[in-house]
């Protein structure tokens, strides 16, 4: 479960992140996800926003989630993720969320992305390089 | 309370919309103001995202929300609008909730926006067209 | 592809569901297939949030998403969803949502979930009853 | 415009909050604020969702939200919080949103609430005692 991990970046539950069963709704782990994802190619000087501006766009092709145990609010938590690239434009995330401090497993997901240039398969040479940095 | 409306159109809460108090969190109001300004042009032939593409955007520069009652899962609503032109690119909605069936008032809100051409200030000849129809 | 659905539900995307690249963010699908199923079982006289106030809660374990073409602003699209129950308390959804007028496959979902009653592994009798009606 | 605030609370802007225009979203801002108030409670010990558990609600009556200039992805931003008891139950809360580092302004927000016990007009003893500590 401990993988070896790229990235590790901590979150704290916002009230309105919530529902009403008092726990945190299943649609927000996958902003949780995608910002964590951002955090970690943003350490790396990538900024998907100014990539989309430039006809580079990465698109989500598959979501695995695996719910182990709600978070709830004020809970503070940890995304860890692991990246592996599959094929040329192909990159996999692994991504385990942690509560904290007792570090309790919360959810396991597996998030699968390609990269298009203006609509076409094409890896940007920018993520290629901060990708070679992990 | 009851005004000379240009439109309505019904909503009906989604649970997810609700928060840990099992009411609609405070800021899903302003979406739902916001769909039904969208749903009032889109009638009339406005489509804002295009226009977005086309350098044209609405700006929101004031809002106001007057909380009477909390929606709850699975009620029935209607979003009702008055839309008045004050100046060249300035339009402010008075947007009313109601419950459905009673017509309980839920929310008096105004919403203030101006049209913005490439940055600048500038009135989109289709969106005064659109509201001409009124 | 075409499964032998138990339910179809018609939806509107709202412009605030879209993000940065216009397209509908990935984490609002999920809100999407939750309303749907809601949809589907408030057809049959059940109120999950109203369960909830009882102790029963609806516990999702796992998600998987396979996305096939993004939707935009003002598409149209209908959710259908199939259920089948797998052991006492858990029911597996597949759920797929297609474009509407032109019936293009935007995403394959499976979502399973369990009941819990007070915290404990059990069916409601009133979501054994409405499942039998389908 | 820079009046003796009780609390300050720093934020960065996350992909999935900007809309197809490419900047947050209007309703978000509820979203920052709202995290903001629960912020400066949370240091003095109070938990909102926890309260609620025990039949004690902040309600909000009140939300006046005027746009100055919008927020990107990826922008750093504070939201600085006044807080001031109008009678018994009522508290005014002035608060202001400033993008870092430039401290450029982008709202001005006046938030009223009111708290109910079991539904009736009641002070909360927890919370008076908080805010007696600002």
């Amino acid at each position: 479960m401990h993988k070896n991990y790229h990235h590790s970046f901590k979150f704290l539950v916002r009230d309105y992140e919530c529902d009403y069963q008092g726990v945190v709704n299943n649609a927000v782990y996958q902003n949780y996800l995608e910002h964590a994802r951002n955090e970690l190619f943003r350490s790396l000087g990538i900024n998907f926003a100014k990539m989309h501006a430039q006809g580079k766009d990465v698109v989500i092709t598959k979501v695995e989630l695996n719910y182990k145990y709600p978070l709830r609010s004020c809970d503070e938590f940890v995304v860890k993720t692991r990246v592996t690239q599959q094929g040329k434009i192909r990159f996999v995330f692994e991504q385990d969320i942690f509560r904290l401090p007792d570090e309790k497993i919360i959810l396991n997901a597996t998030v699968t992305l390609v990269w298009l240039q203006s609509g076409r398969p094409a890896l940007p040479a920018e993520f290629a390089a901060a990708f070679a940095k992990l």
